[in-house]
């Protein structure tokens, strides 16, 4: 198929524009000196130390070179995500290239001796990680784990009609799970307000040491495959680069043209049938244009191009085949004396923020708008006590959600995602306004479904996180909500971002950008139709390890105090937010002017439970967590009844972080504050959400630790009533009340004697379940009195 | 297309069959009495509270007693997974119809009363859970968290030539990226010695309260998927039973046909082409035969039948919708007055084993062989002297992994399995005796692959860790190498593992199975090609949190002790076993008869290197993980050339739990035996391979806690040079000796002296390591040298 998309000259140009980036990405790997092969390369000019992948980097190299080229042709606004993101050479030589990296690190510049400082750099102590790594300009994906550039991309383009992100999925990435299951975001997209995302699938044939499943099956398999995920693929395939500059450039004219067809179909003509996005195929070696065969085996098309294929200080024999290697690409045609790009092909570059590098696109905290937002005090519940009844915090929360989605849908840049459990995760509120986006088929028993929606549902979790990360770092802001068990799918996902957030935030250049904010609701207390798969509070723990600059954890015990702790999450940038909340009817707790002022503090003492005023307590009893909570306040009213004498004081913790000592964590609290509230001597009983053993790793410096007794979910649990989740693990008022008298002897007798109480409760409450299948009426009638003695206590005497 | 495969008076059976499953799936959501309906139904019959999922349920009632009817027609060995394992109704009503169930448990009998208990048990305090748990017989897969159904099944049949797992994929949970990329495990089937998976994907449209992709995007684009995923689909599709069980009973007859076809080519014909395997496109209702409107609303056929379809507590007219609906499947045909299917209807049910409940598979440990083992102490490594140079501990592991693999070569149980990183973890020893088992194409260049080999490699962590669970569970052994960083991707995959081996080692008929071993080599302080991204050892933390009877946490400081742990790992059953080690070069300390002992008592004194012999040490160094080791020592030389007069213990900790105290894990240390390695008073240097606050979180009820000062990766990281890595975290032998100083006033003048000393080198390091590339030559050449000054301590004169 001749076509002539390229006229002699461009292809001219465009091959010397690749050799040009290949030149510099060899220079990265190898050179410590000697950048333009001025004199004959000898063994001081090559790095001691040989880091870098070589194989992903010649075809990402020719694919950005393409890229430029359809960008300046179209006028295209475009962004390039690396999914094999260990061609770092690749988008470091191009963004050198195109001027971008020189803006942004004036000391590596357009001539010799930065270009010596551009190769130096690499993959070497005190400079730039081998990665499409945050120091990289136009970066939005590191690519360090593979398998989530196309849900990155997919989320950069939402609600951003004129971006196209060209996605380079590597073959092996392609394997993954995460990845597998992208292609299918295109039955989410909405091509009359969304952009559109051009997958490039880098078919080079293999991953480390293995060929590629993709690469290995029938051509009309993997065309099927890709037809099957929806997508209109287009097949670019060979090696001799003068044919393949010609056919690359004719494929992606068609997949830009599609591009802008479908999409003026649906805007311009209001087409509502569900588009087949081009997508391209590129089939070319591994390791292409490097060595061919060294030792005897065969480099380039293979495995062995993976990493780094010459080893100069091991073989001196190398030396002489980098040299040719690097001559090969004639440095000379490319670059002046200065050691700067030819000007006929600086040429080739688009202009000012067109160049992928500059588009601040890649650099979201440049178009990050502040979110408008109601006043989260209008969406108060009314608490006339401590106590009264509420409808589940996370109902109440939606319809300040519900509002957010509907004062920011001129600015479109806010989005809900979750794995179909939105719903579920009594968040109703925000369908009265909004639908989830869907642009597969429908049927008229169909619920909530619109081909442009803020609420994003896709049976993955991977999914969910990719996309939301990828609005995240354009510019917008979200909020994932998941059940909690669940969200351990994407540990490893949350470990990425926290660590590019990390080293984002010491990068000047770049802008802060919005929180990622997870509602995690369904949680291990309340599992409902499900059981012990359903129950792992294990993800704070996860979070907890990562720097504390980046983390924050949230446990508002009712629904002002999430109201109040959602807000701030949706307001705070460049954070992790994880807040956990129930769904289910549960008591509330503090007025919304308590609740701001707590949340606020992030931790305090509730006075109106507490009986220790003015005296100092005997007891502390500290909670955390909605339903810790209820089992605290319930334990801490029989122990008023029973145990009058008893100077209670009672801590809810709502700011994990909180309890780190402040030289751990931005949040910790003081020792002297600490000590105020837990007191220097007094037992503690601590009831808390999650694994018991974090709070002890978050105070173990503290002077009154060794007096903290932590109940918390230890990994008992199965379909049972929700009272007894807590008495499996020991978190209930029965089992707290006796962990107190254990520890305060003064108790005597009547503290035995009350303890012989609960024990026989505890057998009455499991015959009971097994009899009726639902907690006492005691139970799920309890309720707090405050002052007086709470209602359920006569059931005792 | 009419085929007749049913008689009448087989298709009249198999629908009363069907109609029997379901009947006793609705009574175990519904009923806690009144089993039979052999009176009105009231609402006291019905339980208080209603949890369960009916809308997958009668589609997997429909597939088991189709697969009944073809095991028993071509004598198959089959086992059952159920993807959405939600649908515990449906196994737990055809377990026991077939028997099983009453054979486990002979008080649900096969009788009106054991009905009663049947229904009431489900979903109920004291019962059992909802989902294929691991009480079902018959099930290997809980399918709590959606997802592995596929990697589940094809692990089991991997060396099962004679097994074929039907594997039920939901439309949902088929969004996953787990499974989505599951599909591809075709590619690694070798026909001739692994047995068969059908997938039958259960298209019922829905997932929770959305629509799935799959069932909304055209037929043709569901068949080019299926086919680009490498299958051979056939479609089964409607809604009225009659039809539907002709269709089915054709579609089941061809598949398996086509399965013995393929195995018959492949086994007495040698084809080697790669099959397409037969899988089946089960399209019919959610919530089939179940209410079709309720209040107005289309149940059936949409998403509002996923869970619990009628509320008669709530609304009373319900009650009688809830009676139309059991008794529409006619009960009294199906049981007779003592409550027991009817003969004709057992009938239908395969003999003894062949029943899917009763397969042996399914309880794998009733199937597991011992691994024959070579003598782990043949592959030793000489120490002549502590400190002697090593070529990597995963180098020395290999061949002792190479022989188990051929000793165990006739005995087929036993695989490794890696995301293409079994040669980049140093095990190319394996490659000597056996391959990558790879079925798609092959080119020249390859190396490695054949159609069957032990070593399992796919750029999947998910399948991986799937393909392995699923091998484990049905009775062999294997072992999980993977980059330490990426083991999180599965993070809730092995709680979903440790909640099985957890809850199985408590039901007695459930057998132990081999544990599940993960090797995590290329770990955080050994980067090479890649950085930040690559550094996370959080994966221990994570582990911990679940129950201390299942999991183990192994840190072999060098290759002899590695050989003593993995051999011990190997051995056990029923566990989790981390083991941590690297795969390059460094010192060895031990020789083979001290590293037995020393990872026997999984934490001792290092003698040769401590000087406190016979007296109190002034400090204690302790290490724990290879790379810790190194520094401690390097710091105790430091302090011993300069500071002669103290006296310093190391202590060496192999087996992380030997930290917690007794009561909290059953390798744990008495506080007396702690107290006397640790000392009662004295100040503890611990550098520990991780987070360093997992230390606190085990040792916080010590009496010494206070004196624990420990260090480890607090995510500080880029690519830069091995000792640079210690040094940015902290963990290195200068900050080493520096923190032991600041806690020995006694060093006084002297200790000032050095601290300076140290902190100059610091710098010096920093200096060396921009200019060169690489570490000092007195850091890479560093040699322990017992008893004697260390070598290097020269340069610090
Ligand atoms: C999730 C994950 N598992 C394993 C690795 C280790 N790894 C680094 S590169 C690579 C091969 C990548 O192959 P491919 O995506 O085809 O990229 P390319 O061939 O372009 O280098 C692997 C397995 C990784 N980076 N991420
Ligand atoms: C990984 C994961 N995410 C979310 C859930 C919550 N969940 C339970 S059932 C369900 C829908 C399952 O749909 P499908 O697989 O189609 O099963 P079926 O329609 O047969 O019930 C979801 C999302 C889960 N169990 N696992
Ligand atoms: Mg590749
Ligand atoms: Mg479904």
């Amino acid at each position: 198929m001749k076509t002539n998309t390229l006229s002699v000259e461009q292809l001219h140009k465009m091959d010397a524009y690749w050799r040009a980036a290949n030149y510099l990405s060899v220079g990265q790997i190898f050179l410590c000196d000697n950048p333009l092969l001025k004199r004959p390369l000898t063994i001081t000019d090559i790095k001691k130390m040989l880091l870098g992948h070589w194989g992903t980097t010649p075809g990402q190299n020719f694919i950005y070179a393409h890229l430029n080229r359809v960008i300046k042709k179209y006028d295209l606004d475009m962004i390039y995500v690396a999914g094999p993101g260990h061609g770092g050479p690749a988008v470091v030589g191009n963004t050198y290239l195109e001027g971008t990296y020189s803006e942004v690190y004036p000391d590596i510049s357009q001539d010799e001796a930065g270009l010596q400082k551009l190769f130096l750099q690499f993959s070497f102590p005190g400079g730039i990680p081998s990665h499409a790594s945050p120091e990289c300009p136009g970066s939005i994906h590191e690519g360090g784990e593979l398998g989530y550039s196309l849900s990155h991309s997919f989320g950069a383009v939402f609600d951003n009609p004129d971006l196209i992100v060209a996605c380079v999925v590597g073959d092996g990435e392609a394997e993954t799970g995460p990845l597998a299951t992208a292609w299918h975001s295109n039955k989410f997209l909405d091509a009359a307000t969304d952009g559109a995302v051009l997958p490039i699938l880098h078919l080079n044939g293999y991953k480390i040491s293995n060929p590629t499943i993709l690469a290995r099956i029938e051509h009309e398999e993997l065309e099927q495959l890709l037809r099957g995920y929806g997508w209109m693929p287009i097949f670019v395939e060979g090696y001799d680069p003068t044919l393949m500059h010609e056919v690359m450039a004719t494929a992606l004219d068609t997949a830009v043209e599609q591009i802008k067809k479908i999409q003026h179909d649906a805007r311009a003509l209001g087409d509502l049938t569900r588009p087949r996005w081009p997508m391209i195929v590129l089939k070319s070696p591994k390791g292409w244009t490097g060595p061919k065969v060294v030792d005897g085996l065969q480099i380039e098309g293979t495995f062995r191009a993976h990493q780094v294929p010459l080893h100069p200080h091991k073989h001196p024999e190398h030396l002489k085949l980098l040299e040719d290697w690097m001559k090969s690409y004639r440095p000379e045609e490319l670059f002046d004396k200065q050691g700067r790009l030819k000007t006929e092909l600086a040429e080739l570059v688009p202009l000012g923020c067109r160049r992928m590098g500059a588009n601040p696109h890649a650099n979201g905290g440049i178009l990050l708008r502040d979110l408008r937002m109601p006043d989260f005090r209008d969406y108060a519940v009314s608490v006339p006590e401590p106590g009264a009844p509420g409808i589940g915090d996370t109902h109440v929360l939606g319809p300040f959600l519900r509002d957010i989605a509907k004062l920011n849908d001129e600015q479109r840049n806010f989005r809900v995602f979750g794995p179909d459990e939105t719903l579920s995760n009594g968040l109703e509120a925000l369908f009265d306004v909004t639908e989830r986006q869907w642009d597969a088929a429908t049927l008229p028993n169909d619920e909530c479904l619109a081909p442009s929606g803020r609420v994003m549902e896709m049976l993955s979790e991977h999914q969910c996180e990719g996309w939301l990360e990828g609005y995240l770092l354009t510019g917008r802001h979200g909020l994932f909500n998941c059940y909690e068990a669940f969200i351990h799918i994407i540990d490893s996902m949350f470990n990425q971002h926290a660590k590019w957030l990390k080293v984002t935030a010491h990068i000047p250049w770049r802008r802060k950008i919005a929180s990622l904010n997870y509602l995690l609701a369904s949680h291990v207390w309340r599992q409902d139709h499900n059981g012990f798969t359903h129950q792992d509070p294990g993800f704070i723990d996860h979070v907890v390890n990562k720097k504390a600059e980046v983390v924050r954890v949230y446990f508002p015990p009712d629904a002002n105090c999430l109201l109040s702790v959602m807000d701030h999450c949706l307001r705070s940038r460049h954070y992790v937010n994880v807040v956990v909340a129930g769904k289910h009817p549960a008591p509330q707790w503090l007025s919304m002017d308590e609740a701001v002022k707590h949340c606020t503090e992030g931790i305090g003492i509730w006075q109106w439970a507490s009986n220790d005023q003015a005296v100092s307590p005997d007891v502390v009893m500290a909670c955390c967590g909605d339903v810790p909570t209820l089992e605290i306040l319930a334990a801490v009213s029989i122990m008023r009844e029973h145990l009058p004498e008893l100077k209670i004081r009672v801590v809810n913790i709502v700011d994990l972080m909180k309890l780190q000592p402040p030289s751990e964590h931005p949040h910790g609290l003081s020792d002297m504050d600490f000590d105020e509230l837990f007191t220097k001597d007094k037992p503690v009983i601590f009831a808390y959400h999650a694994y018991p053993w974090l709070i002890h790793r978050l105070t173990y410096r503290r002077i009154n630790h060794n007096n903290f007794h932590v109940r918390g979910y230890k990994e008992e649990g199965t379909i049972t009533t929700p009272f007894d989740m807590t008495v499996l693990n020991d978190l209930d008022r029965f089992h707290l009340v006796m962990d107190a008298i254990d520890r305060l002897p003064q108790t005597g007798d009547k503290g035995m004697d009350l303890k012989q109480q609960l024990k026989d409760k505890l057998i009455e409450h499991k015959q009971y379940i097994d009899k009726n299948g639902q907690d006492m009426p005691e139970i799920r009638n309890w309720r707090w009195s405050a002052g007086r003695a709470a209602d359920n206590s006569r059931d005792m005497r």
